[in-house]
């Protein structure tokens, strides 16, 4: 991996040309919603998620024809630590699991019909302890955020963003602390299963990095390369990415969704262009998705990562996207209006 | 319609036999999620319906090859005091529209590959006006009934059962206020979206007529005949031949939640194979579902009917399937499980 290389200043740059919202086609996706057969409203966020996907696709109708889960996969020095229930060696296990079809994010593509990708980034090569120092140097950081973008291409039509990487609610919890601040216990939660001293020792590790690391607290993208990790940078390439190619996305859990929150926190609104698809059952999650202003669509006590919540959602825009191109109009179907 | 015949003493017999859940099933399932590669518990509500499709469906691995949309649709005598938005007629035009393939729940039946069947239930005989007189009479109740078991046929794997009745939001809220208590205010909603002076009127039909009706009030199956209606009564006859015939149920919003009320008011366990898929923006969907101890799948703010919030959990279900069914366990893939 890693081939792509761009500095933390063109992802800066980036920043400052993100593309507005088509408002034309997001306005004709609202009165196309008047028109159809049902009372005004009354499918709910799925007249919101056709308005939403024509207009961050700059098109109407929306489509969602190609959609595409992208799972990045990285190891962390902290996991070191024992914040984990699981060892390091199983991120690259689940990834020869997601290469064979075994894991959960593979059921799932099936069903939603999305093309699966895997970006297994360094495995062997895990970040810094980001108690000890930063996780990435800037060049890293930058080359992880780039490979990210790389999961965006043209035809598109959504991209569900997922992580997998033991260690990485531990990298998320201090990136959100540094972010948003709070206590480390806010944003400390049970990842895969930590409990008793395992969820002491993890909620010990992201108070000591984010205060090694607090004089980089006015830069989110150097909190990123000192808190991240080379999957999380590689979330918020994607993320970017998708704004500027006018793909929409789907976040899914806490530690995809902290990757984002860096470039809302950049620009909030950089994350227009995003839904967060479910709240995850680590706790922290509901906590972020408030600051971020969002609305998740779901909750269904999912805590898996491997973009698993987000690939579920995309199943739930094609619903969104099939009424509002399928269903017939009033006048087209003789159906009477309100009385 | 109607050619199907039963007595209302012969539901209460069906229903004094109800089959128990199939725990040896339903423990397999569980056995399995605690094999697979993830966390324990990490799909959440995935895992539990995992585990109630096979309770119900009585065998492990749960399937979900075949799922059946049934909408049953009908007219009600009350509609006549301005209680909905949209005039009669509409119940008929819609069952065109159903028919044409126009609707929302075509569009949703397409995207999770459902089966969709239409029970047109003599819409030009409307039921009487319940705040002068029974909806109906024995027969024509055991008939509906009856009617709306025909629905379940052998080989469904599961069944989303929803509802199209111009007035029957003000049907469902007196059945509701008679089977549960309290005020009219507290189960009537804006359903199609009537506002001011038509809430005003609907509020009064429903409290009317569960005071014209109110010595039935013991007997749930005689509230559902003087209260409610053919697709009220049909839904509960679906509810009724889908646990006689192993098929799980997801119910759809307030009036088909209402509907199968009637059958939890006679046994508490009758609605034990029933998943509420959705939290009707119609506001006493949510008292509803607290009253019958269950917890909605998702909260989308639709408030349709016609079955597209039940539908659209049918993709939720074959997710969970297909994890439970698709995933590797750590032994087959070499995973390393908790430290």
């Amino acid at each position: 991996m890693l081939e792509a290389a761009a500095s933390l200043d063109e992802i800066r740059a980036l920043l400052s040309h993100l593309p507005d919202p088509d408002l034309e086609a997001g306005t004709a996706a609202a009165l196309r919603e008047r028109e159809l057969t049902k009372p005004a409203g009354a499918l709910g966020r799925l007249e919101e998620l056709a308005q939403w996907l024509a207009t961050w696709q700059g098109r109407h109708p929306p489509r969602l024809d190609h959609p595409r889960t992208a799972v990045f996969a990285g190891n962390h020095g902290v996991a070191a630590r024992g914040v984990s229930a699981y060892p390091a060696a199983v991120t690259a296990q689940m990834v020869e699991n997601f290469v064979a079809g075994g894991a959960a994010v593979n059921q799932l593509c099936r069903v939603v019909d999305a093309d699966l990708r895997v970006y297994e980034m360094n495995l062997d090569q895990p970040t810094a302890d980001i108690v000890d120092a930063p996780a990435m140097s800037e060049e890293e950081c930058a080359r992880a955020v780039a490979y990210g973008m790389m999961a965006i291409e043209p035809g598109l039509d959504v991209v569900a963003l997922g992580e997998m990487g033991i260690g990485n609610t531990t990298a998320a919890a201090a990136l959100s602390l540094a972010l948003f601040g709070g206590t480390a216990e806010d944003w400390t939660g049970r990842g895969t299963g930590v409990a008793g001293d395992a969820l002491d020792r993890k909620c010990a590790a992201v108070a000591a990095a984010v205060a090694r690391h607090r004089d980089a607290a006015a830069d989110p993208l150097d909190l990123l390369r000192r808190l991240g990790g080379h999957e999380l940078a590689a979330v918020a390439g994607a993320v970017l990415a998708a704004r500027m190619g006018r793909v929409p996305v789907l976040l899914d859990g806490f530690a995809a969704t902290a990757a984002a929150a860096v470039l809302f926190a950049i620009d909030p609104r950089a994350l227009d262009h995003c839904v967060v698809a479910h709240v995850s059952a680590e706790q922290a999650h509901r906590r972020l998705i408030e600051r971020l202003g969002k609305r998740a669509l779901f909750n269904l006590d999912m805590r898996l990562g491997e973009a698993s919540g987000a690939t579920l959602a995309i199943g739930i825009l094609k619903a969104a996207v099939a009424c509002h191109t399928g269903m017939a109009t009033f006048s087209d179907a003789g159906v009477s209006g309100p009385a």
